[in-house]
């Protein structure tokens, strides 16, 4: 049976031009669409990690991750997928602040544990960290004031170590 | 005179397979490292965010956000850099929580306002955000315990409006 799932797949590489070009291109060469993907150095400034979430064939992926190993430039592939892991996600949100709707914002702010980190006259900038279904819960709340502008940065994870 | 800046560029690009590794690609064919990259869904599930850092020529980088622009699926293209922005970003670090470094790594989640998402026997997974210079600091006292992994998202950027 062909099933789809949602993966969320850990590589560490070289932090060096191309590499990030390469191993998108190994996704879209096949249909496959990145959902999110988050690039940036690890410790050792030589070696970056991405992470990307990616849905579709099971089978397909296997295939593309298997691929993915064999790439000069990628140091190790982590699917994460079916293993135990925390998955967070970081949110910038610019917010119509009305007088008549700040106090609700606020509240908002408060229940979901996030930051104003910016305000204008007529905006504020609220800043919100979590899983995907919390961010989708704040941001179902937030949309009838009005957003303007928003920038996520999609999925980063670490593996759980329960040995 | 040549003059290397670090630039945070923002894009606005069709939610489309293709589209990021064409965007890299234009950074590398040119020699220029991408430092860190997210990319994610906006309000519009059609509409994705890519927020991107590299440093290089002020000339060159110029020519490839023209560059940029003129591609197919890119939407639109901001260089925030020398213009009023907020930016942050997120990490993920699971640190060795040694009996006798837990009080102290506790301290520094308070300091920083972090938090631990994740405990097991020996180490602790520590949620931080903030600007690069704050993660900076944050893992340059962590490190002497001992960081096992981290996962970084790289910055996310809006503009402030001050009209």
């Amino acid at each position: 049976m062909i099933t789809n799932q949602r993966h969320t797949v850990s590589l560490l590489v070289d932090n060096q031009p191309g590499v990030l070009s390469r191993i998108a291109g190994m996704f879209s060469g096949r249909g496959f669409n990145i959902e999110s993907l988050c690039v940036a150095q690890t410790m050792d400034p030589l070696i970056s990690r991405i992470t990307l979430v990616t849905a579709g064939n099971d089978m397909v992926i296997e295939q593309i991750i298997k691929q993915l190993n064999k790439l000069v430039n990628v140091i190790k592939v982590y699917d994460l997928t079916g293993s135990n892991f925390v998955e967070e996600e970081m949110a910038l949100v610019k917010v119509r602040a009305n007088p008549e709707h700040r106090a609700e914002i606020l509240r908002l702010v408060d229940i979901f544990k996030c930051k104003v980190i910016d305000v204008c006259a007529t905006h504020y900038t609220v800043e919100a960290t979590g899983n995907q279904e919390k961010l989708r819960a704040l941001l179902e709340l937030l949309q009838p004031m009005g957003i303007k502008e928003i920038a996520r940065t999609g999925s980063i994870a670490l593996s759980r170590d329960r040995k």
